[in-house]
């Protein structure tokens, strides 16, 4: 896939990500760390580099990982076709991981792959598979006003405070205190600033990233409402939440594709109209053939799947054309494509006008592209 | 069902238990309040009824619903055979509805059903579907000793407060607090004293019943290390994830059952062994027709599917027997149950010694047990 040309990040500053992947997901109760568990047949870290990577104002992607794990992690980052991506060897805790991270871009110590130094970096769990460009946008627009930012959500439960004999010493108040999310954003030099200032005490028990810049850069991070999706997969049964949501994403977004003639622009037309009710729908009217950007926008972003309608005798032609750009973008290594090909017959002759050949040969492709994970079904309509 | 000879609780206290149920699931995104959402076609507080139900040793069961649900839940304690259940009118919140339910053991108004007070009252969520009885005991002890107990947990994210101008105050050490979970245990006066005692303040915005009991009794609360389980369902995502950790209890537990014979002991002996690195099995051997309380323990317990195994030639009584069992039982009412009936031919006869009639017969009687959502499967094995 080329690079796709860099959009402005908001506020026009240069955005860069680190993604601490080290952990040992002990609480998940398996021996594989959570991050590199299947979700849908693909590692949840990878759901999360996707995340950053259809992001397009985010210049590098730094996955920090165990060193045991720097062969998984190159082996998913090839393939499932991620770019942008830089592999770092982790620390012992999550904060010297992140350390790890912010150094690619500072320090000579990595001088073999160092990364331009970003204005903002945004710091994100490899298990969170959901963000979504929105929050991420936000909190890069508050840290570079503020210093540093970080995505936040209302308490499930109370938090208590115990004293040393197990007891209950206090209760906070639910209201007035809230859950530290992701992702974070920092103005560079303030959360390096931070790193390189704090004791080995914070690098080795601390958890919290918005806390050094307060401590060390006297900076109060702006706190973002985020949505419910940004929760952090922890136990098994996140990974069942996760799996849910991605197949229930998966089958709820369809693309109409459409080539500009009128008898099939009006089918373009009334086709999301009355679809729209049940699913989200895209519909464009251009021959796949041609490089459209919106179709390449849709195509590099996010689940779709497509529906292409045409009035030639045989679209294999236009079918197989799409194909190949989904090929190209990689996405059907991510999740299965379903593509739809409707032939509109609007011809005078009322009979059946694909015979046994056309049928074995779109059988035949259908056949070749369910290896590659793109589903082709073949639809006549008759129309009069 | 008849009502099961009452065991005796830890500690030989009398206890019943409270379910706050009014919540409206605001946070689930629904119009269904979480509590009543169906997880594989059963409402959630079902579950956690039955959870508290399988517990012997607890008296009553207080289910605290919104005005506008009672009748819903009247119909569901029916619908799936609930036991030693009240409901109850909740109040405008969280604490008032609890306070409601404590009132069904205290208060003249609720003369026409006035429970008996329990020693120890349990406090637990409708939406917490997973609760063992391990946990309910352990804080039940701890409720005795210390007059309040609760279950916790260690917190997921870090917790922090915001100042006024919505910007980072200060962040918690994690390791220091955590997260008050469900269920409590509380001495009955102790939270009843709580609870009258307490301020509309309280009872308005308040979320944290050990808070009430240490504000007002002056009662430290004895924290309980809970399992991951104990968690509440809260978003959509937990539903899913409530469903899917259902489906895999549903698929790995069976109970083989074998008469005392000495060829079918064997098996009995040998499809436990064979069996058991895959699922959770009990193997008992006995007739199924006999009244054993070991099966009864078992039927009335947890989800299990059944294994017959037989050498009469048709052995559709003692399957008709334990399908009568079942059904008394009520738990094909709350997730299918299969039985698979297996007929071992150890007769020096070769040839198949089940007629086209038998088969039939079979056939029928499956077909009959389906409607009751019992699921019966025969096999043959000649064994010689």
């Amino acid at each position: 896939m080329e690079p796709r040309s860099r959009c402005a990040a908001p506020g026009g500053v240069s955005v860069s990500a680190v993604l601490p992947a080290g952990g040992s997901g002990e609480r998940l109760g398996g021996a594989t760390p959570k991050q590199f568990c299947a979700v849908q047949g693909r590692p949840l870290v990878s759901y999360a580099v996707r995340a950053m990577e259809r992001i397009s104002w985010i210049s590098d992607i730094i996955v920090v990982v165990s060193p045991e794990n720097i062969e998984t992690m190159k082996t998913i980052i090839e393939k499932y076709g991620h770019k942008r991506v830089t592999v770092v060897k982790g620390g012992i805790t999550r904060h010297r991981s992140i350390f790890n991270g912010l150094k690619v871009f500072a320090e000579n110590e990595f001088s073999s792959h160092l990364l331009q130094k970003p204005e903002v970096v945004i710091i994100h769990d490899a298990v969170r598979p959901f963000v979504e460009e929105d929050i991420v946008s936000k909190v890069v627009m508050a840290a570079k006003e503020h210093g540093a930012a970080g995505a936040i959500r209302p308490l499930v439960s109370t938090v208590i405070a115990s004293a040393t004999d197990g007891c209950l010493d206090h209760s906070l108040e639910r209201a007035r205190y809230r859950a530290s999310e992701m992702p974070q954003a920092f103005l560079f030099d303030i959360i390096y600033e931070a790193y390189q200032q704090c004791t080995d005490y914070d690098l080795d028990y601390g958890t919290e990233c918005l806390h050094l810049a307060l401590k060390y850069c006297k900076t109060n991070a702006k706190l973002v409402e985020g949505t419910a999706d940004l929760w952090k997969v922890t136990y098994k049964r996140d990974l069942y939440a996760a799996e849910s949501i991605i197949k229930d994403n998966l089958s709820q977004q369809v693309c109409v594709i459409t080539s500009g003639k009128e008898t099939l622009a009006q089918v373009g037309f009334l086709l999301p109209e009355s679809l729209k009710s049940q699913i989200k729908v895209e519909a464009i009217s251009i021959s796949p053939s041609k490089n459209d950007s919106r179709l390449q926008s849709i195509i590099s972003g996010q689940c779709y799947n497509f529906v292409c309608v045409n009035d030639k005798r045989c679209a294999i032609q236009e079918t197989q054309e799409l194909v190949d750009m989904l090929e190209k973008s990689n996405i059907a290594l991510l999740y299965p494509v379903v593509l739809i090909s409707v032939y509109l017959d609007i011809s005078e002759n009322n009979s059946f006008s694909i015979g046994v050949e056309d049928l074995s040969t779109i059988k035949k492709f259908a056949r070749e592209t369910k290896k590659k994970n793109i589903l082709v079904y073949g639809l006549l309509i008759q129309y009069k």
